[in-house]
Parts: structure tokens; sequence; C-alpha cells
């Protein structure tokens, strides 16, 4: 990934000089960031609109593999991760504190790296990154980001907002993360046998971004603001589309169907779960990290989603005692269960 | 530090149940929260009030050692070391966001510990729990923290905000987080060398309890509340003093006369700094850990800080060409040099 060689010792800068360093680039350009870094605490103003708070850990050898993820990337899709919390409550995510706990086997040039994704990612969404906290690390490497946000109270959407009777829809498409993420496993495995083997990614862009370079959809939650669309619940597909299904039936205590001939499924994840032997299907219901926001709109709604070319309804809302069930392809009728990704069984 | 005979698989549970398990205790009772843990983000309104955020990293190794911190007295910490921050911005802190990241070495019961001291700490300061991660660690256990809280405009105080002629002041008294870590490393050692010898830290209560359980200074602020102090500048003293007074200094654009034997240094602390042959103003000026606050007001505010019991005037500002010096017990000058604790030179 890096080699320490000629490369600048972090120890030599101390925290101090470190933050300095690699805050030099910082800009502030939200209205409501009052103070940003420097002080004991970051300052925003949010008038009268409502705070949103979010926060994410992500750890070396769990969340992440440096064998495959470059740095940058680790720093981009950190803040990206984050960013679609606030997204997910139909909120404008306006800043973000990013910590960083480094292990020894990091020069600074690797820091700024991680430190460069992360802005990449503040600046294409207008946020502002306020503070944080730099450290060594006994051990690996950890990153902790909280996004800050805010938006009317009127317009937040809980997961606990959905009606009977909702259409269920999602932004677009799913389980791409996933399958890019077993193409870098295998070729990986494949590296760590025989080094000699450069990876073969080749025509597979979409879904390794989609695993290495997530977007959060800013643009759906500003979708809804021109169209006049309100959801009645909404979160993000980090843990795969079941997981989150059921989180929004259980909060709204609701039920669902759900049609697997609806689901979208880019067809470059479909031919590669294909190829890996895997169902697309169970790769969007299971795989997660797509990113993706999962809503409720009143049916009256119906004409203003419906020709969103980026919005696809993929079922509709019952009563809670009709259960959550997924409709499928052959008219079969399968109660939705959550096998989602585990953090505890990820890894090692 | 505890076995795991008996104990429960954090595995067992999954991260949604581990979540549920550790959360079932939080109550929501600060009136700014209206979400609290559950959905995507929280949602907090602080009405005309503004934002104040903060955020900390803890990793195992560097920040503590799990040879001689109770888990308990880690959670607690973990929070006032953050809550911190925000009282150094004269604000109200108001709620918390509290990640981990456990190796598979800690039971259920271990983790529990860790938030059973986050959540007294958090009830006896009224900090709403409001959100976190909770992840498996690869390594050792990391701590996340992010405080939130808020302040109205014209009383929040920034580290820039001296100005010629002010008095600098600190709360409670410094030395005492660093002796009792000089002690608490020897203990060990001896513990290391001959596992058959308990710890001897009989009649040490306080200096331990300034290493292993400060409380971050609420009191201060709303004590500047009933006697209409407004501090100038305020930080809190994590660093050790020199290391905060420069910071002030740094950021107002001001210098500074401090008088040695102004200083609040405790007798225990005195004692025993003596006992391992240091110079106790030495701990006080570069120990750090202690959290206290420091603070400048304008001279006008001297009879309202003078007779306050826990409040020490230390010295005075000057114009930024004095310089920042300290007088000597024996009226020497020597100019204030940051030699605060460094996380990348501590640990390993």
């Amino acid at each position: 990934m890096f080699d320490n060689k000629d490369k600048t010792e972090i120890n030599d800068l101390g925290e101090f000089g470190l933050i300095a360093h690699l805050t030099k680039a910082v800009e502030l350009t939200e209205p409501s960031t009052i103070k940003g870094i420097g002080d004991d605490a970051a300052v925003l103003d949010f008038s009268n609109k409502k705070t949103l708070i979010s926060t994410d850990l992500l750890l070396e050898g769990i969340h992440f593999d440096l064998r495959y993820v470059p740095l940058k990337h680790l720093g981009y899709k950190a803040v990206q991760v984050n960013l679609s919390d606030i997204y997910a409550m139909n909120g404008k995510a306006s800043q973000i504190t990013f910590s960083i706990g480094l292990s020894s086997k990091f020069p600074l040039e690797a820091v700024e790296e991680i430190y460069e994704g992360a802005l990449i990612a503040c600046k294409k969404y207008n946020i502002d990154l306020i503070g944080g906290d730099t450290s060594a690390s006994a051990q690996g490497l950890v990153i902790s980001v909280t996004s800050i946000g805010h938006a009317e109270a009127d317009k937040i959407a809980y997961r606990s907002g959905a009606k009977e009777g909702d259409l269920l829809c999602v932004s677009g498409d799913l389980g791409g993360a996933y399958v890019g993420l077993q193409l870098l496993e295998r070729e990986k495995q494949i590296f760590l046998d025989n080094p000699q083997i450069q990876p073969d990614l080749e025509g597979k862009d979409y879904i390794v971004e989609r695993q290495l370079k997530p977007e959060a959809r800013m643009d759906v939650v500003e979708l809804f603001e021109i169209y006049g669309i309100q959801p009645h619940a909404m979160i993000d597909v980090s843990d795969g589309l079941a997981s989150e299904i059921l989180h929004i039936c259980n909060a709204s205590k609701v039920g669902c169907k759900l049609y697997e001939d609806k689901i979208p499924i880019d067809p470059m994840t479909y031919d590669t779960a294909r190829e890996f032997g895997l169902d697309p299907t169970v790769c969007a219901l299971n795989g997660g990290e797509d990113y993706e926001l999962l809503f409720t709109v009143p049916q009256e709604q119906y004409d203003k989603v419906k020709n969103q070319l980026d919005i696809t309804i993929i079922g509709y809302i019952t009563e809670e005692a009709a259960g959550c069930e997924m409709i499928s392809k052959s008219g079969n009728v399968h109660p939705i269960k959550a096998q989602g990704w585990n953090a505890f069984k990820a890894g090692k």
C-alpha cells in the first residue's frame, strides 16, 4: 500500500503539529458554522431548525481491509457513510468531525491521503470539517466520524412514520457494494497466493466503486425538496434491504409487501453475482453498504415518485398483523428476515 | 481484570441485540432531546441557542491501560473528558454519543461495565445518551465519544477572547491526575514483578481518583451563571497548564504573567510528587488530565472571583509582545513552554 522509505514520521510533528498540518486545507463554507477546528468545541447555529447527529466507528480489519482499500477512498467513504445517516432523516448535512487513531506503521503521507479523501467528500457535499481527534493507536487504524445536520421539524423523516397503504420506495440500485466486495476479496486471495498476478477488475468499475467509493444520496433529499415529496418514513440501506425494511416496519408498527421483481439491481451486479454463484436478490436483501435511501410515501404522492428515474417503488405498507413479506418472482410468499451485515461476525 | 468463564459471548447477541441490551437503561431527560437512540440520527432542539460539538477518541494502550483502569471508571472518564470541552466553552452539555469497538477478549459483562460507568456520568451531569456505534475490534478497546451542548451566543467563551489586563484564573487544583498516574504505574510495575504483592494506594485516594475518575467542572459554569461572571476566554486543562495557557495566549494574541506560587496544588499531590522526585510545579504545568477550567476575566470582575473558594487567580494577561512568562517562587522569570502530554509519544 505504501512503503515508509523517505516518509515523514508523525512523531516528529507531535499532535498539535499534525492537526495543524492536516487541517490547513480546511475551509469553512457552511453559513451554520460559527467556529470550526481550534477551540474546545465547535459552535454551530441552526437558528430555529432541529439539530441532527449521527456517529460511526470504522475499524481496520473489521470495516475495511487496507490490502485493497486505497487510503484516499477510505477517507472518502468514512464521510459518505456518515452523511448518509443525516440524509436518511431527510436532513441537510452540514458539518462533520473526523477522528483518526494511527499506528506507528503509518507515515504522515498515509494520513494525508485519508484526510484528503475526507476533504474531497466534504467539498463535494458542502460539508464543513469542524473538529476531531488525532491520536496514536497501539494497534490498527481507527476512524470515527460524527456527522451533524439540520432540518425543519416537520420535514424530518423518522423510521417510525410509515402508514398502512404507503408506497415502499428505494433510490438507485442494490446489491452492488456487496458483489463488489466479493470481487475484491477474490482478487486479494489470488494476489496473496501469487503476488505476481495483478488484480483483474476490468469492466467491473461500477460495482467496485459501489464498494470502495459509495455516494450518500444528498441528491435524493434535494429531489424531495424540489418535487414536494415528504417521506413518511426513511432509512439508509447500510445493512441490506431486508434489515432496513424490518427496521421501518418494527418502528412504525406496520407490515409490508415487497415484490422481488421490483428490486432494482444493476445488470453488472446481477451478472457478477451469478458468476459467484450468488442469488442477486439475496445480495440486495442481505448484502449491505449500498447507502441508498429506503422510504415510504403516501399513495397520493404516487404521481410525484413514479417518474423519478432514480426511484423505484418496490412494494407497499400493510397493517402490522399481515407481517413483512416478499412476493418472489415465481409468486411465492416468503417472510422477510434480517440477515444483515454483522460487525461482530465480520472480520475475524 | 475479568475472566471469561461463564461469561456471555457478545457474538451471541449480534450488533442490534447488543445495542438493545446496553441501551435499555438509557433514559432521556433533557428537554432538548427530541429523538435519541433508534433512528439514523438523533434529533435535538436548541431553539435559538448555538449548538456546541466536541469529540474524543480513547484508545487502549495509548489513553488507558486496562491493567489498572477499572472498566466502569473508564466509561465514566470517557464521558467526563468529553463534557469538559463543552463546559470549557461556558456551555451547557446536554447529550453524548458513545461508540465502542471491542475485541473478542471482552465478554458482554465487560462492556456492560464500561456502559454502566458512562451512564452514571450521564445521570450525574444530566446528559442524554443519544447514539453511538458498537462494533467488533480486531485489536484493542476503542472508545469514541462526541459531546453536544448549547449556549447563548453572547455567553460562549472562546480561547481567543482574552484581553490585556484580564485576570488569569483556574478552578480546583492541578497536577494531581499526573501524580496519580505515576503512582498507578509504579504499583503496576511492582505487581508485574511480583503478582503476590497487592497495590499500596492507601491514603492516596484523592490523586488516584483525579487520574481514574475526573470530574468535569459543570459546577464552575453554573457558578459563573449564578455570580454573573463572564469569562473572556476559557479552555479546559487536559494537556497541562502550560500548554493551555499558550493556547489561550496564541489564540487571543496576548501574553501573560503566571505566578508559580499561586498555582493551586493539593498537599497530597505536592508530597507524592516529592516522593517521586518530581517538581510539583512541573507536574501542574505539564502533567495534564486535570480537567479543570482555565479562564480569564476582566479586572472589574475581581470582586466576583476573589472569594470563590474553588477559583484561584494565578496571573494576568499582558500585551503579546511581553511574551508568556512564569515568575518563579524565587522571583526568576521563565518563558512558559508547552511540554504537554503527547498522544504520539505516550504508550509505545
